[in-house]
């Protein structure tokens, strides 16, 4: 299987997510056509010449010609969808997902994939906090970053083809970390992240600050606005590795308490010190 | 004393902010000078035509006309400049501040002015993460809050030329607060949410996953870098609010981690819906 300009290419799951990837596979050139629930979906995105059509059921024809699929579901209906229709995908077919776990589905997903079909998994790290085809643009991909993660079980081949996809819809930056590695880094530099704009905006009452608020408030709380049907999902999934991270941003936070009673103003300093060095490095690629 | 083209204003300390205020109230029409450390500063802002002249030294001549004073400093160089100088301040002139702590600088600066002169406290609510003149414009203030934070020693006419500067700069929002209100909200809304940006970043090595991260660790963080001489003094001297944030936020922090081990989803989508819900209100005005 090569990625050229006649390659099959069938999304799953027509949202914010696979709509993005459909417009821009689309804009690249590529054939996509699409299953989702709702045939409005489907409607909406061939009206906007984002697919050449597709279907909101799943069916013999409908999946069995696809050479690439790419899977933009929630990761439990990603797992039910391969065990239900799995048998339906051709021997020789390259499947993709867009999952932001990847040790709880990985392996799964590729022990019960039917033989000769391979799943290279990837995570596109964009999103907004909007959802559905509606708000599905490309621009999304445009300065954000894409992760291959592969297994010992995947082929050179397939990871190339998952790595082609990634510039195709114009990443910035393509890397490949293990399921592994991968969950520890979104375990930190996501999920955590949710779990303290979350916790920001539960800790207090906020009504009416609005017109006093300065800039900082709205950056750290803009994820708060979660789909708490995913995210609930994504935490739990990769449950271990996000405990650790928080109990490792309670030791922190608490030794800046500490420094606070204490009134220890060159312990804060340091910290903040550390803080504004570290950030320095985020900052280049901004 | 009211507010015309004709008063004569003076900013002490011209950085970011105090730039930031003559920008726009020059470009406002009025007629501005500045006393700053550096006279290369001075030289800067004249060039620029943010100010009309300015001096690096305190003397009798620079002070004593000026109708009105803003003194963009940090809060204990502002009190001991009080202390050395405000006795140069002539009866009649009005004062104002951009401090981010009230009640531990309010209520000390009007008790040691000399008679006629009247302090009115305010917060203008914009920063960013660069300082000093250079960086300086009237830009900041465009979707900002500003808040006027006056005791029962002010009179309406202060009050009243301190909301006019206000307007002049281009605030989106003006609001009146009490230095205990403005401090708690301050607490919360400024200070806790630095305290968890630097907290994020000194809890984890994060060199080398800027190619990985999506924007939530972006945004989450763009305040850690952050001014650790500026922050850690208004952090002590707003010290039990703060802790009494920190405590908050710590609580909550906790319950999601509690639900997290438990493996409780329904614990943790509440608390996701109770964020989303409360950040809309956040959103109407972004």
């Amino acid at each position: 299987m090569t990625l050229g300009k006649n390659t099959d290419i069938l999304i799953v799951g027509l949202g914010l997510i696979g709509g993005s990837y459909a417009d821009g596979l689309t804009k690249g050139g590529y054939k996509v056509r699409a299953i989702t629930a709702d045939k409005g979906d489907i409607d909406y995105a061939v009206g906007r010449g984002m697919i050449t059509g597709g279907s909101d059921e799943v069916t013999a024809d409908t999946v069995g010609t696809a050479d690439i699929i790419i899977f933009a579901l929630y990761p439990h209906i990603f797992v039910e969808w391969i065990e239900k229709y799995g048998h339906l995908i051709k021997p020789g077919a390259v499947i993709t997902d867009v999952t932001g776990v990847k040790s709880a589905i990985v392996d799964k997903v590729q022990s019960i994939l039917p033989d000769g079909v391979e799943f290279i998994a990837a995570h596109p790290m964009a999103g907004r906090e909007v959802s559905g085809v509606k708000n599905a643009s490309a621009d999304i991909f445009r300065a954000a970053n894409y992760i291959v993660v592969p297994t010992e079980r995947n082929t050179d081949g397939a990871i190339e083809i998952c790595k082609q996809l990634g510039h195709i819809l114009g990443f910035k930056d393509i890397s490949v970390l293990s399921p592994e590695e991968h969950d520890e880094m979104v375990a930190f530099l996501s999920q955590l992240t949710h779990c303290i704009a979350v916790t920001l905006m539960c800790c207090n009452q906020s009504e009416g600050l609005e017109r006093y608020t300065g800039d900082s408030f709205r950056d750290l709380t803009r994820i708060a606005r979660i789909n708490d049907e995913m995210w609930s999902e994504l935490f739990l999934l990769n449950r271990d590795k996000l405990l650790y991270e928080m109990e490792q941003f309670s030791q922190a936070f608490s030794q800046l308490r500490c420094y606070m009673i204490k009134g220890d103003r060159e312990g804060i300093r340091q910290m903040m010190r550390t803080s504004a060095e570290r950030r320095r490095l985020f900052d280049k690629i901004d």
